[in-house]
């Protein structure tokens, strides 16, 4: 028997981060009787009074969100980090108790008015304005002083926390450099001062020359599932060119990761004929004032769906304790996705 | 204005993983609006005949349990690690697309033949037997030569991927070392070489000076909210002598081992009046034939509940995309365990 990586239990190593996947292809088949997940089938209006990111309706603390008419960003009513605190620091006990004080800001930023939208629905021109959004937060907020990172990211669908349906994401920016972008800042740097070039335009150069986990590509951006990745679903949408930070994106490759946002985010859509749930974020240079040649931006989506509208992949028991773990593998996954139409099925006509 | 971390956001330091996570204690006041989880208050009969897990019963695979009295252990029939496998490695696009095959085997273990129980519910006669199981399969399974990690873990509740609340966990066994073990001996092992005591002596020896974090004690274990939880109700029981493994504990600790495991999860189930969700599972030194006295064994708890039975942390987004955080201290959480009382809310006589 020869070993087989379509049907045989092995694992995958993701160079960015240094760890390894437990990847088991055959165990897609077992029974599910397990917990199932609600399907958001509610009509939605374009504008729902009591929406707090509505345009002109009145926030918690009685702020009234402006008449917008396409993005909309504002500091988050409820912030997990803050400017105004004081510094602290604790190292005691041989080091085993040790504590920093973490200064930050969080900001909403809203994708459009249209309550009923969603990135998928919304058209390119739409989706150019919530990436030129993105660029407007990473430059002016790293542009402070205490700001070192600054993280993008959208939680889409209630099973992942979402907690208001109007199209939104968040920019979380703070003091430190968080330990996802800070492992692959080191593999990354190790990778340029060896090669002399971004891990990435190798790793998508291969990937490009092998198609078979190429979901979607256009002249500036190619978005594929990374041969190590963890959710069933996963992909990144990378620039061709190594860009270190969507700042330095030109207007053209800014048109191109709008049409590739909404591509993928189509596709997904398409899989199980539902809004299909995500974390999604960029993972791009610091803003420590470094100029950062090492650094290949990209923006990556983890969605939980694994076998239908409702049942979900649960990372639990031993992918928290042990190994991040996934049961169908990169290229089934890239297939599935990759056949799927560029045409929104809710926007089909049958 | 003094740096008080109670109220400001901040960030602590875990020395067994060497990460930090991210304290947002001021965060918990926000209104919570999302995804509400589904309380089950089903009364489940003592035998179920559609029930994989109970005595008797015929499993999809055509096999038929035994009439097993206290604890019962099979291969899973769906198991995401496999024995007989060929081996095989990719290592090819200069290290960027690695892989290799990884031989192992799943285990599923009955802690009970009783459908309606759950460990908190169990006398803790009944839990030592879980206890006895566990050095059994450390022992039978870390023996054979091509396994060098034995992960013990369990799944409780809809919620956290559990698909039978039949009492039961896992035991998956495998040729590599996962990722949160290898962290954590990394670390441990360092400490060690450093100060000739594991990590853990030293960390609980000041905790129980302190007191604010423990939520439970008997003479050989102590049950405490670690200084750098990342879950709501985060919590490890770790046993007071540096013991590497299940099957160096004496007979007198594994009695106190399976009170500590009740005792804590009557705590939990206490705190909101439920069957308290979580993963659960020992991190304890490899199978790989080496002593490892640097390890000191713990069994560690991430509950998902955070401000009632239906409302879960939710870590998404830039939990996923960045960094891991929490909305309460673990001072707070320890306070609202250590509170709890010993009798389970069930069985209180009104
Ligand atoms: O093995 P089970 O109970 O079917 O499955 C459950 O536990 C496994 C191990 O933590 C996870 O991989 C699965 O996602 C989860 O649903
Ligand atoms: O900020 P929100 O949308 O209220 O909250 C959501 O996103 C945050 C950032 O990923 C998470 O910390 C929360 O657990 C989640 O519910």
């Amino acid at each position: 028997m020869e070993f087989n990586f379509e049907d045989h239990p092995h694992r995958r190593y993701n160079p960015l981060t240094n760890e390894w996947v437990q990847v088991s292809p055959h165990r897609a088949k077992r029974p599910w009787q397990g917990q199932v997940e609600k399907v958001d089938e509610e009509q939605r209006p374009e504008h729902d009074p009591n929406c707090y990111l509505c345009a002109g309706n009145t926030r918690i603390n009685g702020e009234v969100n402006p008449d917008y008419k396409d993005t909309f960003a504002f500091q988050n009513d409820f912030a997990a980090l803050l400017e105004e605190i004081p510094s602290g620091e604790v190292n005691e006990g041989n080091g085993l108790f040790k504590a920093k004080s973490e200064r930050g800001l969080c900001k909403v930023i809203c994708f459009s008015p249209r309550h009923d939208l969603t990135i998928p629905e919304m058209d390119v021109d739409g989706i150019r304005k919530v990436v030129d959004l993105w660029c407007k937060e990473y430059a002016e907020l790293g542009a402070r002083d205490y700001i070192n990172y600054v993280q993008i990211f959208e939680n889409k669908g209630a099973v992942m926390g979402c907690s208001n349906p109007h199209p939104h994401g968040q920019v979380w920016a703070q003091e430190s450099l968080p330990l996802e972008p800070e492992k692959k800042q080191a593999n990354q740097l190790e990778y340029f001062d060896k090669n002399g070039k971004t891990m990435l335009s190798d790793y998508i150069a291969e990937e490009l020359k092998q198609g078979t986990r190429v979901v979607y590509e256009n002249e500036h951006f190619v978005a594929l599932v990374p041969y190590w990745a963890v959710w069933p679903f996963e992909t990144m949408i990378v620039p061709k060119r190594a860009v270190a930070r969507v700042t330095d994106l030109t207007e053209e490759e800014r048109d191109a990761l709008a049409d590739a946002y909404k591509s993928l985010t189509v596709k997904y859509d398409n899989i199980f004929q539902v809004s299909f749930p995500y974390s999604a974020g960029i993972h791009q240079a610091p803003t420590d004032g470094e100029e950062h040649p090492e650094w290949h931006m990209h923006m990556t989506f983890y969605p939980p769906l694994l076998r239908s509208a409702t049942v979900k992949k649960f990372m639990v028991g031993y992918e928290m304790l042990a190994n991040a773990q996934r049961d169908i593998t990169a290229e089934t996954a890239a297939a599935r996705i990759r056949e799927q139409s560029l045409t929104h099925y809710k926007s089909a006509v049958l």
